[in-house]
């Protein structure tokens, strides 16, 4: 298997010297697996993002969809911070536990200026997923 | 036009009491007008939410769409807490402005089961949108 | 309103020219109008294309949506035939009568390299959309 | 593994006689495997769906992933011909070949009023994706 651009660890930080506001230890996220063109992260399990009837916020899931395409855009093409969302899609499968979310991303096309990829969100100790996301990314080009 | 099923006020009654941990005084969303099947919502401006090359973040973008259709979908239906979003599509359309942003949503379909409708994402003070947003809520039945 | 960047009978000719197999007298695909960065075209009713329960495929309605987006980038972009659709997400909204089927295409970004923009789709004498599409469109680029 | 509801013969048959117009020997769509919320289809390749460039045209790959996730509906909750798309977003990656494209769908989430898929479609012989789509159905109740 080809190898990632990034490690895990140098996406972490260079995420927290990017984002020092939103990617910091406690923050609630985190990468837990870097392959090429893929990512697993983590949101820790937090009341505060409860909705009515106890379960975890939509826009959680979809913060975390973001968040994980970002790194798996990293293990592909390396430090990108410029690269921006262009298309983010979302469905929302099933009610999640009172639990933390893991979601794995997975890039389908990695092109000079768009990637595209889909991401998969499961409660921690799940099988089914509860949401399912496609997005793009556009890269910054030179000219 | 058809009267709203719930006023702003007594929309933002309902989801403080629904949502004490996310909507109240000072949360920086706030409901600024409610029409049958439409809703214009605010977001005050925080940089805490700006990302590299100092842009509103995408999630906040998407939290406030989704929060506009939720007020959007209680205009035309009434106190529905439980309805969840089951789709949400967003295109990134330009770069927001270091300004509060204003996201004006309108249902296309108020149906008995699904509620489809789309937001247009604006930063205050400018006419070409920020994002734009479709979204599809599931309403609970009582069969 | 800024002039478009072709006609309707100039893009017309374009397809003809372009797509011969596709595009021509008795298609069933027209275009009805054309403004800078907005189309209106429309479908002919033809039972052949209506599935069970009586109403107009979705396949039809997301070509029809994918033509009018085409046409409307024309409109504001002049002849691009080699620009591609890179993402199409439609809603299907009501079933559609069995009647021609009008769709009004407008773009929300006309940016260097990728076209945003959003179609709702009518069966001709109603009101209530049967469709909404929001599609981009890349455009091939010198470098 | 779970049983399909209904045989890839079974659907076919179904198809025939529901749509007689659109699914018949000669069509271009057949069925190449079922499996419980999963279906295999395939589209003739057809020099007529070609478009400048010569590639396949977009809405051909639209319609065979609409096919495959209706033939993948089929395959988990049996006979619902007037199950229909509520929601159907699609990424173009590549542009195909000169070949017939093979389409796999995939269920992932099988609910009482709502069905949820993705569908990866290929051009025959390759190994990565030409376009992927997520779509959603919407069952017909008794209540």
């Amino acid at each position: 298997m080809r190898a990632p651009a990034m490690s895990a660890d140098d996406i972490a930080l260079l995420l927290h010297a990017e984002f020092p506001q939103a990617f910091y230890p406690g923050c609630g996220h985190s990468i837990e697996r870097v392959d090429f063109g893929k990512a697993r992260v983590r949101w820790a399990f937090d009341e505060s993002s409860l909705r009515p009837g106890g379960t975890v916020s939509g826009p959680t899931m979809m913060e975390l969809a973001d968040f994980a395409m970002y790194v798996a855009v990293f293990s592909a093409i390396g430090p990108q911070p410029l690269a921006v969302t262009t298309n983010l899609s979302i469905n929302f499968l099933r009610k999640p536990a009172r639990a933390d979310l893991i979601a794995n991303a997975r890039l389908m096309k990695v092109g000079k200026r768009l990637v595209v990829g889909e991401v998969t969100i499961y409660s921690e100790g799940t099988d089914e997923p509860v949401a399912h996301v496609t997005a793009t990314y556009s890269i910054p080009q030179a000219c």
